[in-house]
Protein backbone atom coordinates (compact mmCIF):
# COMPACT_ATOMS: atom_id res chain seq x y z
CA UNK A 1 0.00 0.00 0.00
CA UNK A 2 1.13 3.81 -1.03
CA UNK A 3 1.39 5.72 1.97
CA UNK A 4 -0.99 8.33 1.77
CA UNK A 5 1.71 11.32 3.34
CA UNK A 6 4.10 10.40 0.22
CA UNK A 7 3.84 12.57 -3.01
CA UNK A 8 1.61 11.06 -5.00
CA UNK A 9 4.20 9.32 -7.84
CA UNK A 10 3.57 9.78 -11.23
CA UNK A 11 5.71 6.58 -12.08
CA UNK A 12 2.84 4.43 -12.56
CA UNK A 13 0.45 6.21 -14.94
CA UNK A 14 3.91 6.51 -17.04
CA UNK A 15 4.54 3.01 -16.82
CA UNK A 16 1.03 2.33 -17.52
CA UNK A 17 1.01 4.56 -20.37
CA UNK A 18 4.54 2.97 -22.28
CA UNK A 19 2.72 -0.63 -21.65
CA UNK A 20 0.48 0.82 -23.58
CA UNK A 21 2.18 2.11 -26.39
CA UNK A 22 4.25 -1.59 -26.28
CA UNK A 23 1.15 -3.13 -26.88
CA UNK A 24 0.06 -0.62 -29.52
CA UNK A 25 3.41 -1.63 -31.16
CA UNK A 26 2.99 -5.34 -31.10
CA UNK A 27 -0.33 -5.01 -32.40
CA UNK A 28 0.63 -3.43 -35.20
CA UNK A 29 3.46 -5.85 -36.03
CA UNK A 30 0.47 -8.84 -35.55
CA UNK A 31 -1.44 -7.02 -38.11
CA UNK A 32 0.67 -6.08 -40.36
CA UNK A 33 2.54 -10.03 -40.42
CA UNK A 34 -0.97 -11.60 -40.26
CA UNK A 35 -3.17 -9.42 -42.13
CA UNK A 36 -1.22 -6.85 -44.12
CA UNK A 37 -0.79 -3.42 -44.84
CA UNK A 38 -4.57 -2.30 -45.00
CA UNK A 39 -4.76 -3.64 -40.99
CA UNK A 40 -2.54 -1.40 -39.95
CA UNK A 41 -4.11 1.76 -39.25
CA UNK A 42 -4.20 3.46 -35.72
CA UNK A 43 -7.92 2.56 -35.45
CA UNK A 44 -7.79 -1.05 -36.17
CA UNK A 45 -4.95 -1.43 -34.06
CA UNK A 46 -6.18 0.00 -30.95
CA UNK A 47 -9.47 -2.31 -31.44
CA UNK A 48 -7.03 -4.92 -32.06
CA UNK A 49 -4.96 -4.59 -28.71
CA UNK A 50 -8.17 -3.32 -26.35
CA UNK A 51 -6.89 0.21 -26.39
CA UNK A 52 -9.50 3.44 -26.70
CA UNK A 53 -9.22 5.23 -29.70
CA UNK A 54 -8.53 8.27 -27.82
CA UNK A 55 -5.72 6.86 -25.78
CA UNK A 56 -4.36 5.33 -29.54
CA UNK A 57 -4.12 8.28 -31.28
CA UNK A 58 -2.55 9.73 -28.01
CA UNK A 59 0.49 8.06 -29.04
CA UNK A 60 0.57 7.51 -32.40
CA UNK A 61 -1.98 10.91 -33.51
CA UNK A 62 -1.02 9.47 -37.50
CA UNK A 63 -0.69 6.56 -39.28
CA UNK A 64 2.82 7.87 -40.52
CA UNK A 65 3.89 8.13 -36.59
CA UNK A 66 2.36 4.68 -35.85
CA UNK A 67 4.09 3.06 -38.73
CA UNK A 68 7.78 4.90 -38.04
CA UNK A 69 7.63 3.39 -34.34
CA UNK A 70 6.36 0.17 -35.98
CA UNK A 71 9.37 -0.13 -38.09
CA UNK A 72 11.81 1.32 -35.48
CA UNK A 73 10.42 -1.49 -32.83
CA UNK A 74 11.33 -3.95 -35.82
CA UNK A 75 14.62 -3.15 -36.79
CA UNK A 76 15.41 -3.41 -32.82
CA UNK A 77 13.87 -6.66 -32.37
CA UNK A 78 15.85 -8.30 -35.39
CA UNK A 79 19.29 -6.68 -34.87
CA UNK A 80 18.66 -7.35 -30.90
CA UNK A 81 18.20 -11.61 -31.53
CA UNK A 82 20.63 -11.09 -33.19
CA UNK A 83 22.77 -9.43 -30.92
CA UNK A 84 22.02 -11.54 -27.84
CA UNK A 85 22.99 -15.03 -29.60
CA UNK A 86 25.91 -13.67 -31.19
CA UNK A 87 27.32 -12.26 -27.68
CA UNK A 88 27.74 -16.20 -27.01
CA UNK A 89 29.39 -17.45 -30.33
CA UNK A 90 31.30 -20.68 -29.92
CA UNK A 91 34.81 -20.82 -30.54
CA UNK A 92 35.46 -23.32 -32.91
CA UNK A 93 35.82 -20.96 -36.38
CA UNK A 94 33.72 -23.78 -38.47
CA UNK A 95 30.66 -23.67 -36.11
CA UNK A 96 30.95 -20.00 -35.57
CA UNK A 97 30.74 -19.14 -39.28
CA UNK A 98 27.53 -21.58 -39.20
CA UNK A 99 26.13 -19.81 -36.07
CA UNK A 100 27.26 -16.23 -37.97
CA UNK A 101 24.86 -17.51 -40.76
CA UNK A 102 21.83 -18.86 -38.79
CA UNK A 103 21.30 -15.72 -37.26
CA UNK A 104 21.48 -13.48 -40.41
CA UNK A 105 19.08 -15.55 -41.76
CA UNK A 106 16.70 -15.57 -38.50
CA UNK A 107 17.06 -11.97 -39.17
CA UNK A 108 14.68 -12.49 -41.92
CA UNK A 109 12.38 -15.51 -41.35
CA UNK A 110 10.44 -14.07 -38.55
CA UNK A 111 7.07 -12.40 -38.18
CA UNK A 112 9.10 -8.85 -37.87
CA UNK A 113 10.63 -9.75 -41.45
CA UNK A 114 7.22 -10.45 -42.36
CA UNK A 115 5.60 -7.17 -40.93
CA UNK A 116 8.41 -5.02 -42.35
CA UNK A 117 7.30 -6.59 -45.89
CA UNK A 118 4.14 -5.48 -45.92
CA UNK A 119 5.35 -1.83 -45.36
CA UNK A 120 8.11 -2.15 -48.05
CA UNK A 121 5.32 -3.09 -50.33
CA UNK A 122 3.21 -0.42 -49.57
CA UNK A 123 5.76 2.18 -49.88
CA UNK A 124 6.78 0.92 -53.18
CA UNK A 125 3.88 2.79 -54.24
CA UNK A 126 3.84 5.46 -51.63
CA UNK A 127 6.69 8.35 -52.10
CA UNK A 128 6.13 9.94 -48.98
CA UNK A 129 6.15 6.55 -47.01
CA UNK A 130 9.35 5.62 -48.72
CA UNK A 131 11.33 8.78 -47.78
CA UNK A 132 9.99 7.90 -44.66
CA UNK A 133 11.40 4.36 -44.05
CA UNK A 134 14.52 4.77 -46.16
CA UNK A 135 17.00 6.04 -43.34
CA UNK A 136 15.68 4.00 -41.27
CA UNK A 137 15.81 0.79 -43.59
CA UNK A 138 19.84 1.78 -44.34
CA UNK A 139 20.35 2.18 -40.37
CA UNK A 140 19.14 -0.78 -40.13
CA UNK A 141 21.25 -2.65 -42.83
CA UNK A 142 24.57 -1.32 -41.47
CA UNK A 143 23.29 -2.61 -38.04
CA UNK A 144 22.65 -6.48 -39.77
CA UNK A 145 25.89 -5.72 -41.71
CA UNK A 146 28.54 -4.55 -38.71
CA UNK A 147 27.38 -7.34 -37.38
CA UNK A 148 27.73 -10.01 -39.47
CA UNK A 149 31.18 -8.80 -40.00
CA UNK A 150 32.01 -9.11 -36.35
CA UNK A 151 30.38 -12.42 -36.12
CA UNK A 152 32.09 -13.85 -39.16
CA UNK A 153 35.41 -12.61 -38.25
CA UNK A 154 35.34 -11.17 -34.80
CA UNK A 155 39.74 -10.81 -34.80
CA UNK A 156 39.20 -8.63 -38.51
CA UNK A 157 41.57 -11.51 -39.87
CA UNK A 158 39.92 -12.14 -43.61
CA UNK A 159 39.62 -8.94 -45.81
CA UNK A 160 37.08 -10.50 -47.71
CA UNK A 161 34.38 -10.49 -44.45
CA UNK A 162 32.94 -7.65 -44.90
CA UNK A 163 31.96 -8.80 -48.72
CA UNK A 164 30.80 -12.40 -47.72
CA UNK A 165 28.84 -10.27 -44.64
CA UNK A 166 26.92 -8.47 -47.21
CA UNK A 167 26.35 -11.68 -49.39
CA UNK A 168 25.13 -13.10 -46.54
CA UNK A 169 22.37 -11.02 -45.87
CA UNK A 170 21.62 -10.42 -49.22
CA UNK A 171 21.21 -14.33 -49.22
CA UNK A 172 19.12 -14.28 -46.17
CA UNK A 173 16.50 -11.39 -47.32
CA UNK A 174 16.51 -14.01 -50.28
CA UNK A 175 15.70 -17.15 -48.21
CA UNK A 176 12.89 -14.22 -45.95
CA UNK A 177 10.81 -13.94 -48.58
CA UNK A 178 10.69 -17.01 -50.05
CA UNK A 179 9.19 -18.32 -46.37
CA UNK A 180 6.23 -15.50 -46.65
CA UNK A 181 4.16 -17.60 -48.21
CA UNK A 182 4.70 -21.39 -47.21
CA UNK A 183 6.88 -22.65 -44.47
CA UNK A 184 10.17 -23.23 -46.58
CA UNK A 185 12.47 -24.58 -43.77
CA UNK A 186 13.69 -27.45 -44.98
CA UNK A 187 14.77 -26.11 -48.48
CA UNK A 188 16.60 -23.77 -46.47
CA UNK A 189 18.33 -25.84 -44.39
CA UNK A 190 19.51 -26.98 -47.66
CA UNK A 191 20.84 -23.46 -49.17
CA UNK A 192 21.72 -22.43 -45.35
CA UNK A 193 24.47 -25.23 -45.39
CA UNK A 194 25.29 -24.75 -48.84
CA UNK A 195 26.60 -21.04 -48.44
CA UNK A 196 28.34 -21.91 -44.73
CA UNK A 197 30.08 -24.36 -46.37
CA UNK A 198 31.20 -21.95 -49.10
CA UNK A 199 31.90 -19.34 -46.57
CA UNK A 200 34.03 -21.60 -44.42
CA UNK A 201 36.16 -22.03 -47.55
CA UNK A 202 36.91 -18.75 -48.06
CA UNK A 203 37.16 -17.50 -44.40
CA UNK A 204 38.32 -20.66 -42.95
CA UNK A 205 40.48 -22.47 -44.99
CA UNK A 206 40.78 -26.35 -44.61
CA UNK A 207 43.84 -28.04 -45.36
CA UNK A 208 43.92 -28.09 -49.01
CA UNK A 209 39.71 -28.50 -49.68
CA UNK A 210 36.87 -26.72 -50.56
CA UNK A 211 34.45 -29.55 -51.15
CA UNK A 212 31.30 -28.75 -50.02
CA UNK A 213 29.34 -31.29 -47.67
CA UNK A 214 27.25 -34.35 -49.64
CA UNK A 215 23.69 -33.47 -51.06
CA UNK A 216 20.25 -35.28 -49.36
CA UNK B 1 -8.80 -4.77 -99.44
CA UNK B 2 -10.72 -7.80 -98.53
CA UNK B 3 -12.46 -9.79 -101.66
CA UNK B 4 -16.44 -9.54 -100.21
CA UNK B 5 -16.89 -13.09 -102.23
CA UNK B 6 -14.19 -14.12 -99.95
CA UNK B 7 -15.73 -16.14 -96.41
CA UNK B 8 -15.43 -13.33 -93.92
CA UNK B 9 -12.63 -13.99 -91.50
CA UNK B 10 -12.38 -14.34 -87.90
CA UNK B 11 -9.24 -13.59 -87.94
CA UNK B 12 -8.73 -10.23 -87.06
CA UNK B 13 -11.57 -9.97 -84.25
CA UNK B 14 -9.26 -12.59 -82.72
CA UNK B 15 -6.29 -10.70 -83.32
CA UNK B 16 -8.10 -7.72 -81.68
CA UNK B 17 -9.22 -9.87 -78.64
CA UNK B 18 -5.75 -10.94 -78.39
CA UNK B 19 -4.31 -7.50 -78.20
CA UNK B 20 -6.91 -6.18 -75.66
CA UNK B 21 -5.69 -9.17 -73.32
CA UNK B 22 -2.31 -8.42 -73.78
CA UNK B 23 -2.86 -4.28 -73.18
CA UNK B 24 -4.96 -5.69 -70.02
CA UNK B 25 -2.19 -7.80 -68.66
CA UNK B 26 1.08 -5.30 -69.75
CA UNK B 27 -1.53 -2.53 -67.68
CA UNK B 28 -1.95 -4.62 -64.71
CA UNK B 29 1.56 -5.28 -64.14
CA UNK B 30 2.47 -1.58 -64.86
CA UNK B 31 -0.34 -0.75 -62.27
CA UNK B 32 1.10 -3.36 -59.30
CA UNK B 33 4.64 -2.41 -60.04
CA UNK B 34 3.67 1.25 -59.41
CA UNK B 35 0.56 1.64 -57.86
CA UNK B 36 0.32 -1.09 -56.00
CA UNK B 37 -1.83 -4.10 -55.36
CA UNK B 38 -5.03 -1.85 -54.55
CA UNK B 39 -4.75 -0.48 -57.81
CA UNK B 40 -5.00 -4.12 -59.69
CA UNK B 41 -8.51 -4.14 -60.08
CA UNK B 42 -10.18 -5.25 -63.10
CA UNK B 43 -12.40 -1.50 -63.47
CA UNK B 44 -8.84 0.33 -62.17
CA UNK B 45 -6.78 -1.76 -65.02
CA UNK B 46 -9.62 -1.42 -67.63
CA UNK B 47 -9.53 1.74 -67.42
CA UNK B 48 -5.37 2.33 -67.69
CA UNK B 49 -5.37 0.20 -70.43
CA UNK B 50 -7.72 2.40 -72.25
CA UNK B 51 -10.25 -0.63 -72.35
CA UNK B 52 -14.24 -0.67 -71.76
CA UNK B 53 -15.36 -2.57 -68.47
CA UNK B 54 -17.00 -4.87 -70.01
CA UNK B 55 -14.45 -5.86 -72.70
CA UNK B 56 -12.25 -5.97 -69.57
CA UNK B 57 -14.58 -8.11 -67.45
CA UNK B 58 -15.29 -10.20 -70.86
CA UNK B 59 -11.45 -11.58 -70.71
CA UNK B 60 -11.08 -11.70 -67.10
CA UNK B 61 -14.41 -11.87 -65.53
CA UNK B 62 -12.83 -11.60 -61.51
CA UNK B 63 -10.25 -10.09 -59.89
CA UNK B 64 -8.49 -14.12 -59.08
CA UNK B 65 -8.80 -14.26 -63.27
CA UNK B 66 -6.64 -11.44 -64.16
CA UNK B 67 -4.13 -12.22 -61.03
CA UNK B 68 -3.64 -15.22 -62.39
CA UNK B 69 -3.16 -14.02 -65.40
CA UNK B 70 -1.17 -12.02 -64.88
CA UNK B 71 1.45 -13.90 -62.63
CA UNK B 72 1.74 -16.94 -65.54
CA UNK B 73 2.54 -13.80 -67.51
CA UNK B 74 4.85 -12.50 -65.25
CA UNK B 75 6.74 -16.14 -64.91
CA UNK B 76 6.73 -16.22 -68.57
CA UNK B 77 8.30 -13.05 -69.08
CA UNK B 78 10.80 -13.49 -66.31
CA UNK B 79 12.08 -17.25 -67.85
CA UNK B 80 11.81 -16.05 -71.39
CA UNK B 81 14.24 -12.94 -71.15
CA UNK B 82 16.67 -15.67 -68.97
CA UNK B 83 16.21 -18.26 -71.48
CA UNK B 84 16.95 -16.04 -74.53
CA UNK B 85 20.09 -15.01 -72.85
CA UNK B 86 21.54 -18.64 -71.89
CA UNK B 87 21.12 -19.36 -75.22
CA UNK B 88 23.82 -17.46 -76.19
CA UNK B 89 26.44 -18.19 -73.07
CA UNK B 90 30.27 -17.51 -73.40
CA UNK B 91 31.86 -20.71 -73.74
CA UNK B 92 34.77 -19.44 -71.61
CA UNK B 93 33.78 -21.37 -67.97
CA UNK B 94 34.62 -17.62 -65.62
CA UNK B 95 32.95 -15.53 -68.24
CA UNK B 96 29.70 -18.30 -68.45
CA UNK B 97 29.32 -18.21 -64.56
CA UNK B 98 29.58 -14.86 -64.65
CA UNK B 99 26.64 -14.53 -67.21
CA UNK B 100 24.40 -17.04 -65.42
CA UNK B 101 24.37 -15.25 -61.87
CA UNK B 102 23.90 -11.84 -63.95
CA UNK B 103 21.16 -13.54 -65.88
CA UNK B 104 19.28 -15.14 -62.41
CA UNK B 105 19.86 -11.71 -60.71
CA UNK B 106 17.78 -9.74 -64.27
CA UNK B 107 14.91 -12.37 -63.02
CA UNK B 108 14.43 -10.57 -59.97
CA UNK B 109 15.31 -7.03 -60.77
CA UNK B 110 12.49 -6.26 -62.85
CA UNK B 111 8.87 -5.08 -63.30
CA UNK B 112 7.96 -8.27 -63.11
CA UNK B 113 9.44 -8.80 -60.06
CA UNK B 114 7.92 -5.72 -58.44
CA UNK B 115 4.71 -6.69 -59.96
CA UNK B 116 5.01 -10.34 -58.41
CA UNK B 117 6.28 -8.81 -55.07
CA UNK B 118 2.82 -6.93 -54.58
CA UNK B 119 1.13 -10.15 -55.12
CA UNK B 120 2.83 -11.84 -52.98
CA UNK B 121 2.69 -9.58 -50.17
CA UNK B 122 -1.00 -9.67 -51.21
CA UNK B 123 -1.42 -12.97 -50.24
CA UNK B 124 0.49 -13.08 -47.12
CA UNK B 125 -2.98 -12.17 -45.71
CA UNK B 126 -5.08 -13.86 -47.91
CA UNK B 127 -5.08 -17.83 -47.36
CA UNK B 128 -6.91 -18.01 -51.05
CA UNK B 129 -4.93 -16.08 -53.06
CA UNK B 130 -2.09 -17.93 -51.55
CA UNK B 131 -3.59 -21.18 -52.42
CA UNK B 132 -4.15 -19.75 -56.13
CA UNK B 133 -0.30 -18.43 -56.80
CA UNK B 134 1.71 -21.56 -54.67
CA UNK B 135 1.21 -24.06 -57.46
CA UNK B 136 2.45 -21.50 -60.24
CA UNK B 137 5.14 -20.13 -57.44
CA UNK B 138 6.11 -23.56 -57.80
CA UNK B 139 6.82 -24.30 -61.27
CA UNK B 140 8.24 -20.50 -61.88
CA UNK B 141 10.75 -21.86 -59.27
CA UNK B 142 11.69 -25.30 -60.73
CA UNK B 143 12.03 -23.59 -64.38
CA UNK B 144 14.30 -20.93 -62.66
CA UNK B 145 16.27 -23.67 -60.91
CA UNK B 146 16.83 -26.06 -64.50
CA UNK B 147 17.62 -22.68 -66.25
CA UNK B 148 20.15 -21.39 -63.87
CA UNK B 149 21.71 -25.15 -63.48
CA UNK B 150 22.11 -25.75 -67.49
CA UNK B 151 23.69 -22.00 -67.61
CA UNK B 152 26.18 -22.53 -64.25
CA UNK B 153 27.20 -26.51 -65.41
CA UNK B 154 26.14 -27.00 -69.24
CA UNK B 155 27.70 -30.38 -69.42
CA UNK B 156 26.73 -31.82 -65.72
CA UNK B 157 30.11 -31.92 -64.46
CA UNK B 158 29.69 -30.64 -61.70
CA UNK B 159 27.96 -32.32 -58.75
CA UNK B 160 27.35 -28.74 -56.46
CA UNK B 161 25.84 -26.79 -59.40
CA UNK B 162 22.56 -27.77 -58.65
CA UNK B 163 22.94 -26.20 -54.81
CA UNK B 164 24.91 -23.32 -55.99
CA UNK B 165 21.74 -22.37 -58.32
CA UNK B 166 19.80 -22.39 -55.87
CA UNK B 167 22.01 -20.36 -53.63
CA UNK B 168 22.20 -17.90 -56.85
CA UNK B 169 18.56 -17.82 -57.13
CA UNK B 170 17.48 -17.08 -53.43
CA UNK B 171 20.65 -14.60 -52.92
CA UNK B 172 19.06 -12.79 -56.65
CA UNK B 173 15.87 -12.57 -55.06
CA UNK B 174 17.05 -10.76 -51.60
CA UNK B 175 19.05 -8.35 -54.50
CA UNK B 176 15.43 -8.09 -55.89
CA UNK B 177 13.88 -7.10 -52.59
CA UNK B 178 16.55 -4.68 -52.16
CA UNK B 179 16.32 -2.85 -55.58
CA UNK B 180 12.68 -2.25 -54.57
CA UNK B 181 13.05 1.79 -52.53
CA UNK B 182 15.62 2.45 -54.38
CA UNK B 183 18.15 2.34 -57.26
CA UNK B 184 20.29 -0.58 -55.45
CA UNK B 185 22.05 -1.05 -58.69
CA UNK B 186 25.83 -0.04 -57.27
CA UNK B 187 25.84 -1.93 -53.96
CA UNK B 188 24.63 -4.92 -56.52
CA UNK B 189 27.38 -5.05 -58.54
CA UNK B 190 29.72 -5.82 -55.64
CA UNK B 191 27.63 -8.45 -54.34
CA UNK B 192 27.57 -10.22 -57.19
CA UNK B 193 30.88 -9.75 -58.27
CA UNK B 194 31.47 -11.23 -55.11
CA UNK B 195 29.29 -14.37 -55.52
CA UNK B 196 30.53 -14.78 -58.62
CA UNK B 197 34.04 -15.23 -57.29
CA UNK B 198 33.16 -17.79 -54.70
CA UNK B 199 30.95 -19.65 -57.34
CA UNK B 200 33.70 -19.72 -59.98
CA UNK B 201 35.85 -20.93 -57.35
CA UNK B 202 34.01 -24.44 -56.64
CA UNK B 203 32.78 -24.76 -60.53
CA UNK B 204 35.78 -23.67 -62.11
CA UNK B 205 38.83 -24.81 -60.19
CA UNK B 206 42.03 -22.58 -60.35
CA UNK B 207 45.06 -23.79 -60.34
CA UNK B 208 45.65 -23.60 -56.82
CA UNK B 209 43.65 -20.04 -55.52
CA UNK B 210 40.25 -19.03 -54.47
CA UNK B 211 40.86 -15.87 -53.74
CA UNK B 212 38.14 -13.16 -54.66
CA UNK B 213 38.48 -9.64 -56.78
CA UNK B 214 40.41 -6.60 -54.94
CA UNK B 215 37.58 -5.09 -53.02
CA UNK B 216 36.29 -1.36 -54.26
Amino acid sequence: MTDPRQPVSREPQQERSRLTRERLLRSTIDALAHDGWSAATVAAVAMRAGVSRGAAQHHFPTREALITAVLEQVFDDMTSTASTTLAALPDDETERVAAAVDRAVAIYTGPQFKAALQVWAAAASDPALRELILPMEDKFARAAHQMTVAALDPDGRYPDSRRIAQVTLDLARGLGLADTLSDDSKRRAQVVATWTAMVSAVLVPPPGSQSLPPGP
